[in-house]
């Protein structure tokens, strides 16, 4: 189009591929930020820099971090003996946010998968399990979505572990805070039911 | 919060205040662009870059542009003796899109309004009287929103221009093109009957 300068249909192009936006998005994000006159583009560009060039993944765990081990594994703060497995570093910031968990977290990259060629070798299992098996580890808790493949994962990981002896532990299936019963499906009614507690 | 890395966190926060995107969507985007390794991230921020430093205004029409004037200004192919006004280089580049307009643009960079301290000065209104007064154009076609600020600026650029004699036109009120009689408001059905034209 004769309209859209090359510079500007590139940044366009380049914004509309990402998640939840579109080529209209996308065009009214750039129009903004060209309002905005100079400085907000520059410190965005810059922001985006500074992420390429200084995020990588901890050795240990598999979070992002800017040098060799991350924040939480250095961290003395955390306790040593229990480690929470998640799917993705997005599940790992979400357990964050609750700030409950005070251990260290192991990040699967995935969950295993026929369909996408996912093995136990492209999840870091074979760390999770050289991890515990070093000792001082005493539970295990497998922070997996409860879909049929995060389920599928945790009971590929559980029969790994089983060997060292460590508390193999996954998170209490219910009713969510603020859910109506009327508006659950049978099999979390159910899982309720069945993980019912004293009142 | 420990677990997001401080490049991390700037970058979330400074896509979360980009129109159409909130803290949420700004961490999905973040992490998809994270997970694409490296490269991504630098196209994305070398595209930025490039429009902060090569997006400037045309000096005639206020289209964006890399050099003194945009390519439909200097383009020997758009007719010079018709000019479309628009509110914002976004409807300039919806007008394109449509590609029907053979003629050149003037951007107003806005619509007059007291209430956001929007006044002939701040809305290129003067150089537009200017353009046209300097002769060769047969007609200017206010092509603004049907809201009142955008008819307020219609009309009062309209007298403006009524010195020098130019044929001033509106764009066309009427259904839209894919329209619902039933679900178009009263204004709209009015100003499509008082349009209608012979079969």
């Amino acid at each position: 189009m004769l309209a859209e300068q090359s510079e500007i249909k590139k940044l366009i192009d380049l914004l509309a591929r990402l998640p939840g936006l579109g080529p209209v998005s996308s065009r009214r994000i750039v129009l903004h930020l060209i309002r905005s006159k100079g400085s907000r583009l520059t410190e965005l560009a810059s922001a985006i820099q500074g992420v390429a060039e200084g995020v990588r993944e901890c050795v240990d765990c598999g979070n992002f971090c800017s040098d060799l081990k991350c924040r939480i594994c250095t961290s003395p703060e955390r306790l040593d003996d229990q480690i929470c497995v998640v799917q993705d570093v997005a599940d790992l910031w979400a357990m964050e946010r609750s700030a409950v968990f005070k251990g260290k977290y192991h990040v699967l990259g995935g969950v295993l998968s026929m369909l996408h060629g996912l093995g136990p070798e492209e999840l870091r299992i074979p760390i999770l399990v050289e991890r515990v098996g070093v000792g001082g580890v005493q539970e295990v808790i497998l922070a997996l979505s409860a879909t049929v493949d995060g389920q599928t994962t945790a009971h590929y990981i559980a029969d790994q572990l089983s060997a060292t002896g460590t508390r193999v532990t996954t998170l209490g299936r219910g009713v969510p805070i603020g859910g109506e019963l009327d508006f659950l499906d049978d099999g979390t009614i159910a899982a309720a039911l069945s993980g019912r507690r004293d009142y």
